[in-house]
């Protein structure tokens, strides 16, 4: 039995979501903030679009740059993600309050974060609002994957990585591996 | 040490999403397909948005019916989402053929499915076309939630669902409950 809700004060019911760290760099201003609203946007072009606030110092620096990276991290770093989700860049330098490590990117100048488990380089084509977010449309110009963390089909190799996830009300979790099933569809009514 | 990839042709290093079937009733049509492009869009108002190719059925549907409804499954269901995922409406009355159990919605007129432990009731806002994909945009009039699979605060109950969650490639997996962590930011360098 269902019960149906139409107040929709707390509408966490699409989680959970992976978690990443997306931001860029501005001149001499980096900013990155923990995402959970994201999803691919099409494969041919790759397309990549996140969800930001306009009060997020990120929404600002992204929208200068032109350009951001998107970096999934592991549940390892469950906590690194509490603190650039839940603290904002207008009053907090995170990268280096939190000792974020940065590594160069290949084809933009915003950098990647080192102990992302991969990071895709994005050029920025477009913002769109919706409601209180705006949609940051990135072209994905390139990949920066661990070794090994993808298998031959560039599927996550999840006896390697234990992405992040979350459930909203500052709540995270993980997969479980054990429970991975290939399946393919069969016509016939066996479900 | 990372490997930088510029061929995108296996682009999918954003996985696991949720899996989700999404559809419509137009008149007499109805058509639903498993979906792992989504996200939220907008808290206030509550907008919520799925990627779907021009060449689904469900694209036409959803279009004509100008409302959908999103509904999330359990692990349990997986071979449901590799049949509404890999076989068309073109080819199939899917929800015949697989047995898809369906009820009536409260706001709108195309069903949720009655199996799902949630189903987001949307009427259709706009549609925004990214490459080979199209944004279907919805405001959610209402939600079903099976009785206690959300917690006081409206966060997911893992104890009682494990969502059904995509990694590409026709693999499927869960959560893992005893990781879940309630974690708040805290200033300092302890990650």
């Amino acid at each position: 039995m269902k019960k149906i809700t139409t107040n929709l004060d707390k509408f966490q019911y699409f989680y959970p979501y992976t978690v990443n760290i997306v931001g860029a760099q501005f001149e001499e201003q980096i900013n990155y903030m923990a995402c959970a609203w994201h999803t691919a946007l099409s494969f041919d072009p790759p397309l990549f679009g996140v969800l930001i606030s306009k009060k997020r110092l990120t929404h600002q620096v992204i929208s200068q740059a032109g350009e951001f990276t998107v970096n999934f991290i592991g549940f390892d770093q469950v906590k690194l993600s509490a603190q650039m989700g839940r603290i904002s860049g207008h009053d907090t330098d995170k990268i280096k309050e939190f000792q974020v490590e940065l590594a160069p990117a290949k084809k933009i100048r915003s950098p990647i974060l080192a102990r992302a488990y991969v990071c895709l380089e994005n050029k920025l084509l477009d913002i769109r609002p919706f409601g209180d977010h705006d949609l940051f449309v990135g072209e994905v110009l390139a990949v920066h994957e661990d070794e090994g963390c993808f298998n031959q089909d560039g599927a996550l190799d999840v006896a390697k990585i234990h992405p992040l996830l979350y459930l909203g009300s500052d709540l995270y979790i993980t997969i479980a591996p054990e429970s991975l099933q290939h399946v393919l569809p069969k016509l016939g009514s066996d479900i």
